[in-house]
């Protein structure tokens, strides 16, 4: 049977075990395909009632007496649902707090302060901006090198890469899990073991991996972590970020940023800064509540959910895109901007063409479909297994292969039109 | 006529300006009396309308379209409305970002790396503790000095005490506007002054001023300034804090934490950070747009009173405190923690006591009055001009005396109890 038919896809859906979870999301305008979930999942109906009983029963009713009877503990309660049932880590070892961008900041800057004489940072040119723009501050600031490895974007970074660059004066190598353009799956375990040969630190962004893809972080002898919570985990726009550091490692780092929040004994408010021996030493300011109470209502859907069947839901996902776009797209300029192999890459796929800026334009615009544009070339689609449906990949490629063809046949005409003027 | 009854409360809430402000916030136990509002400020009845429809119809129905339509900009916007109506500072100097710890990491940091070769900065000893704790980290990672100015905390932090500190070896001076024991105000534009005779920058924490006292940071020509929205601003619990670059600063400095946010062309996604040239350089990772959309509302509130009618009316709070303190409280062995100047303190007074813990505790569990402890042995009463009236003050005072009357009579009851034993 052909499986480019929209009756495929529907197939598909009717044989989805994680089908139910679309309706736990707000869902406003039945038109709307929204492939962007790993820019801003969507909204969770739960989150909605959570907040105002926030707002009205704590925050309103309750005050400052809520701080001990409903808020101190969240940034480690939903550290612990992202760790333990999303990221292979036993408790204790995952922490909601700031951005990842200060995230990231306080656990390089942490790593780069305990490596002694070494003075080389490793990563990726291609690596997510704001970390990259993090380390180059890091470097410049205490006077150490920055070293790029080089791969293909759509093989990702491989073990054999890191070991040609890492040497015995490598501090830190530092990598997205899945790559933000390509989705290219690194190899956590192998390259942790390839940097921890080298006596290097390692640290992971898993802002793309979170809730989509599941890894095995105390198992793979992994460092350090950071990643966000408004993608795969639907935590809202701007919510906290999480961190990660090894339970080994908690009493032997300090984060450059030492804030009250990290304090023993916080209300004494003692002389010198004294961090607690745990976790909590990567904490800064006070956390922000409203967010995390959002990302805690995001996390426990994905969390009830269970990250091996979001898995195997993602890579049919995924897989059906591949499928429609050699069948659809081929023709029109397109270019698969991912790995082939579904086990070789995260939630989302890259198409690649000439013109991907005014074609995301069209999509949004005249087509009903909200994708992702990443320059130069590259149209990003988002597949959140939670709330994409087979039939939505399906319409958005069918209209995606429509659109380009007939701005395809209208470009002559319009040229002619110019030239008559 | 007497001051001290409750008739007299009655009538300074008769004639208060601002008595209809306190309708636009929760209240739902009527018995209990909040004085913790420079903890956490209440909540705007605002908030919770306009929370919803941020969920609702902008992250909900929106999805990622909402970033340009309407997140993008709070927190300039946010800042500005902070800026302008409260801190005395033109537009385009105060934005919305991270913690008030993160931001003050941010400001230290910039201003010690454009130091040269000044490796000294001031503070006081009794600085509130996450700013001392981030001052240790940042003076400890660059093998700067610290060095503690002392004086008396009912004082507060004066020019002279400042002046014989600073010399031309000093980078960065650092204080709190407001002692968030006592309420000391300290003089701004003196200190401002005495600082930049010896080329020194002044970095001030405006947590406990921003919404209770005006100040004016163009005018008394401030470099730097940062503070929370959760206090007097109503933003709630972590709300996002706000930091104050003036603007000749601004592309002279550049923030340890280079993040996305500050980035020129952000989503370029360019290969070498290249801050903006203005304020926006001083944000890090993607702001969190729950946490900012309270702040906007709670601030909103603030601004319509008008800062100058709220000050009038903290002056006359603090003051009532200070009349009823000494007719009813000096013979039960309290002492006043704060000036006893209303121009000389900020929105809370401080009452000593040996026993201050065991009060409060009292205070809470047994009197529904809601202070706050802060040790060693301080009660301290936080007055917020748009929810406290001079009735909860009488009411509050008049309970805590009964209190400390029966306890005093209970005692040696309980004492010979206990020898029998």
């Amino acid at each position: 049977m052909d499986a480019t038919t929209r009756a495929a896809a529907q197939r598909l859906d009717a044989q989805d075990a994680l089908s139910a979870f679309r309706e736990r999301f707000v869902h406003d305008d039945p038109k709307l395909i929204y492939l962007d979930g790993n820019s801003l999942g969507r909204l969770p109906i739960d989150t909605v009632g959570r907040i105002t009983t926030t707002l009205r029963e704590e925050w309103g009713d309750r005050l400052i007496r809520a701080w001990p009877e409903h808020w101190y503990d969240i940034p480690r309660r939903v550290g612990d649902v992202i760790g333990t049932r999303l990221l292979g880590a036993a408790a204790g070892q995952v922490i909601l707090a700031d951005s990842t961008t200060v995230n990231f900041f306080k656990l390089a800057g942490a790593a780069l302060a305990a490596a002694g004489s070494r003075r080389v940072v490793v990563t990726d040119t291609n690596n997510f901006p704001t970390d990259r723009y993090v380390l180059q501050g890091l470097v410049a600031a205490a006077g150490l090198q920055l070293r790029h490895v080089e791969f293909d974007e759509i093989d990702g970074p491989t073990p054999e890469a890191i070991a040609s660059v890492v040497d015995s004066d490598t501090a830190l190598v530092t990598l997205s899990h899945v790559d933000y353009r390509s989705g290219a799956l690194a190899d956590l375990a192998a390259i942790n073991e390839v940097a921890h040969r080298a006596g290097a630190r390692v640290l992971w962004d898993l802002s793309h991996t979170v809730g989509s893809v599941p890894v095995e972080l105390d198992r793979s002898g992994t460092d350090l972590a950071v990643g966000c919570t408004y993608k795969y985990l639907n935590g809202g726009p701007g919510a906290p970020a999480f961190l990660y550091v090894r339970a080994d490692l908690q009493s032997r780092l300090r984060a450059p940023i030492w804030g009250w929040f990290g304090q023993r004994d916080q209300f004494a408010m003692g002389a010198e800064y004294d961090p607690v021996p745990g976790l909590e030493r990567f904490l800064s300011g006070t956390p922000n509540i409203l967010g995390a109470v959002a990302a805690e209502e995001g996390v426990a859907v994905v969390a009830e959910a269970g990250i091996d069947r979001i898995r195997a839901k993602s890579m049919r996902l995924t897989d059906f895109v591949v499928t429609l776009a050699d069948a659809w797209l081929a023709d029109l300029d397109f270019r698969l901007g991912s790995p082939r192999d579904a086990t070789r890459r995260g939630s989302h796929v890259s198409l690649r063409h000439p013109r991907a800026h005014e074609i995301v334009q069209a999509l949004i615009e005249q087509a009903d479909v909200l994708p992702d544009f990443r320059a130069p070339d590259r149209i990003r689609l988002g597949l959140a297994p939670l709330t994409t449906r087979f039939v939505d990949v399906w319409d958005a490629l069918d209209r995606l292969r429509r659109l380009v063809r007939a701005r395809a046949r209208s470009r002559p005409r319009a040229r002619a039109a110019l030239a008559v003027q």
